[in-house]
């Protein structure tokens, strides 16, 4: 059992119907097919608007004190880290904390500017919780993405909170929030209308 | 080219994870399998309340001027119209107005108390909507579900607004809205978030 006293939180962005990313993600699609359209523009549309105004919800997606991706969200190296990669996000990631990388390939720890460290953890997410509850001392810790990860954490239960930003588009195909994971039990403990964006935040009921 | 001046307009509720139903409907579990823990009381459990309380949801979602089903939502009889069944909802069913129930078995008009009358079309989707739009003058025209009827008026581009009512719970299987369907834009008009629900109303973006 971890000392941390924070919560377990992710937030996503979603299409109306439940996609975070389209399907055939590449280093030049990071969100996947556009389909001509720049619908992965489009899904986060909101946040620049959001980032402008100093919306409540943009305070909240940087206030946790350590950060968990999935290496597909890390960046579209495959296998082995067989070439320089540190994420998507330029020499000073907008964490300014540790971030866990969840990956099959070990790899040292990557020292950015303004505080981020990527840490790579290869032995699963319970390990990856536990080494980011240790970093985040009583802060939060965020589960950021993409959807597969998010799934594995809710399906194993171990989420908190559910903070969904719900984009005015469907996909129809990609990568989906909730694929594959059992029946859960959600408390609404608010939702707000934004101009282009609907903000709705869950609590996990547990047993 | 109908003369009809009214919307098409389709208010759904839906679980988290976009399903509207549950898998295995029957007569006795008209939302499918309950996992035994009622979900299907859940899911709808906004409504109760809602129209309590005299929200503005309720009033519009019975405010169309005829509406359109498809025939798992009318009822659980398959095939044949082999026994008596005039729907899940009494002798004054909540409609007050036409109620096109799309079948491929043709069944003659059912009045109904209250100026409900259930007439049964077999010749598709838009036969059902060229004859609601008759009968609404210049009306809505309400497709009210279930997901597969819905998913193929969307998919078809015949809906203008979408009322989404998100219900604090997720599913993992059943009906799901937007299934195979191909990539909408919307356009986000209004949002609320109830106690225990979030409205979402979208227009849909042609062309």
């Amino acid at each position: 059992m971890s000392e941390n006293t924070g919560k377990v939180v992710c937030g996503i962005t979603i299409s109306a119907d439940g996609y975070v990313a389209g399907p055939n993600q590449t280093e030049e699609r990071p969100f996947g097919d556009d389909r001509g359209d720049g619908w992965g523009d489009r899904l986060h549309a909101w946040y620049s608007e959001a980032a402008e105004e100093n919306e409540a919800e943009i305070a909240e997606m940087i206030a946790a004190s350590a950060f968990i991706m999935g290496r597909n969200m890390f960046g579209p190296v495959r296998g082995e880290w067989d070439r320089e990669w540190n994420g998507w996000w330029g020499d000073d990631p907008p964490y300014h904390a540790p971030v866990f990388v969840l990956t099959h390939h070990p790899r040292a720890p990557q020292p950015m500017e303004g505080g981020t460290t990527y840490h790579f953890v290869t032995d699963g997410i319970e390990s990856a919780l536990a080494q980011a509850q240790a970093a985040a001392g009583d802060g939060d810790v965020a589960i950021i993405g993409g959807a597969n990860t998010v799934n594995q954490y809710l399906a194993a239960g171990l989420i908190d909170e559910l903070r969904l930003h719900i984009s005015p588009l469907t996909l129809g195909a990609g990568a989906r929030l909730f694929e594959g994971v059992p029946p859960l039990g959600l408390e609404q403990v608010r939702a707000r209308a934004a101009s282009t964006v609907t903000h709705v935040t869950y609590r996990l009921v547990k047993g």
